[in-house]
């Protein structure tokens, strides 16, 4: 393992929280930052995060801070971890007070609407290239929530440059905590942003109580759509069958603690979308990406029937059961006929 | 849709229960055999089959019998829904009474332990052609208690004969029971039988307070696994994306109706096998294709560390958690290492 290093995580939710545990674990000294002084006094009095890790004890070695300088200076790594709408803003932020280049380690999942940039792109709009050495992103079916307890857990880190990606495999790599490593940035990328539209839908299908065959063929069909859009974009397919594809998509889909599944679930029973959001009091990000992805299938030619039934329940007023009970019935005949589509659009490419 | 037929289903346990109701719906003349004579009254005199689908009111179409002969008299469209260890023994029962060709519909999932078969090898092998139309094979994401309840569903009609699989999606389909179909049977049929493999390493998982992100990297792994043996053996890489392949594996491994993820459970909390198999009342197809899998591993030369850590567990007596930790640990740096190896090992066979 490399040496101890100093690392800052941006945003004390609770995934940023989560991988500064991990990383206090593995002896780095950790500053956690987060812009609500509350929530920072907490973190340094207290060893809590209770709003977002309610429960969790936190390792001394975190020192939360609401000064970005401070955090900033003397080191190298910093993990980005505010919702995909705060990124340019903290980005922003940044640049006024940063001269030496950083290895940014981003964690966020979503695509910018209008848009339609992926966080690594946004990243690099946003920093100049003397600010910039490299961009990894961490993703995989990883619940904060699990992580803080040490449960077993595995993701992906992928980077355009390999020789970064094993820096960061190295410094949060632990035995409760294991980090592969993926060339692949727009296919972790996309599969990452893209699940939260699946979640959501599985979680409608679970509010409209169709059980768990629906629901496992939603997913399935999800991941076809995904990785028809990632493909075209110029993903490698594989890695929608990896930890970043179906394994994120299958752990925020069946699992109680995702928040994108659970907006779904209320959405099923009947709840308004703006009800929803208010009750949740946290960023659902599938909400924003559903937009995006519409965006995307119009962009590429690519049909994705889930993200579109989203799109009327979500921003047209249609009927949750009226948007499923469609989407079952309209599902192609032959179940390969649009996998084979996949490959074929690559083989083309390839000649 | 076809005009009404008459279809014997061989085999009164949940699943072939379930599909009898989805047939009786679609208004088909429906026979139910089961050799157990109590539960025949119960099926033709209460019409409920307490004991597989409890709660749940069969329609008055189908009628039960304990008797081969009569159930086969003056139809050619069967459906076998019987353990896999009961299939050699019922298609024996056939062979003595039957003259004319039977399309066969199988729904059971399994490997033959020592000879390796699928089961539309081991039907070849029992039935003479003159006795034998077609085979196929019926699967997917599909737990009989949300069939019994009409709860949408998607399944795959699998037949070397693409004829004899759109008859029989003709014949199933309906507004709830959506059947799609696919040319593979290799695929379908090795999806369908190592899924269970997955659902016991799921549930030990589970049973061992493991969670949801290290269940999704157990699916994840294990549908690489599936997806590397079946291709060896002749399957479309792609079956194992779809709905008989990952749709089934995540149903069968989150889903509370699932036995091999419930077998697995009680034994990650520290049961003993043959207790475990005694508490049940079901058959575990699990627990046999586990010996089946790792005997096809060595057979087709291919890494399956999750059917190899499982049969440690089950026949070797390591305990759960030591062989479940040693599996997290293992997994090699770069996740698509052997994702890659099965399109190469195609790209080869192409050439």
């Amino acid at each position: 393992m490399e040496n101890k290093v100093k690392v800052a995580v941006i945003g004390a939710g609770s995934w940023g929280t989560a991988l500064a545990i991990v990383l206090a674990d593995n002896g780095h000294e950790v500053r956690l930052w987060a812009h609500n002084k509350d929530r920072i006094n907490e973190i340094n009095e207290k060893h809590t995060n209770s709003q977002y890790l309610p429960g969790v004890e936190l390792p001394v070695n975190i020192i939360g801070s609401d000064s970005l300088e401070r955090v900033l200076s003397n080191l190298d790594i910093i993990v980005l971890a505010v919702p995909t709408k705060a990124i340019r803003e903290v980005l922003q932020k940044i640049k006024t007070i940063r001269k030496e280049p950083l290895t940014i380690i981003h964690v966020s999942k979503g695509i910018e609407p209008d848009t339609l940039m992926r966080i690594s792109e946004m990243i690099k709009e946003e920093l100049p290239d003397g600010l910039l050495s490299d961009i990894v992103v961490l993703s995989g079916p990883s619940h904060a929530e699990e992580v803080s307890l040490r449960h077993p857990t595995t993701v992906t880190a992928s980077s355009e440059n390999m020789k970064a990606a094993e820096r960061i495999q190295d410094i949060f790599m632990n035995q409760h905590f294991r980090v592969y490593t993926n060339a692949d940035v727009v296919g972790v990328e996309i599969g990452g942003a893209l699940k939260n539209i699946i979640a959501l839908a599985a979680g409608i299908s679970d509010g409209l109580g169709y059980g768990d065959n629906a629901k496992a063929a939603l997913i399935t069909r999800g991941l076809a759509e995904i990785a028809r859009l990632g493909t075209k974009m110029g993903a490698n397919p594989l890695t929608f069958s990896g930890l970043a594809g179906i394994g994120d998509l299958i752990v925020t889909c069946t699992s109680v603690h995702s928040r994108n599944w659970r907006a779904g679930n209320l959405l099923g029973k009947g709840q308004k979308l703006q009800d929803v959001l208010d009750s949740m009091g946290m960023v659902v990000e599938g909400v924003r990406t559903t937009r995006a992805a519409r965006q995307l299938s119009i962009k590429y030619n690519v049909e994705m029937p889930i993200a579109e039934a989203l799109y009327r329940i979500l921003f047209e007023g249609q009927e949750p059961k009226e948007a499923v009970d469609d989407l079952m019935a309209r599902m192609k005949t032959h179940e390969m006929e649009d996998l084979v589509d996949i490959i074929e659009d690559r083989r083309k490419e390839d000649l």
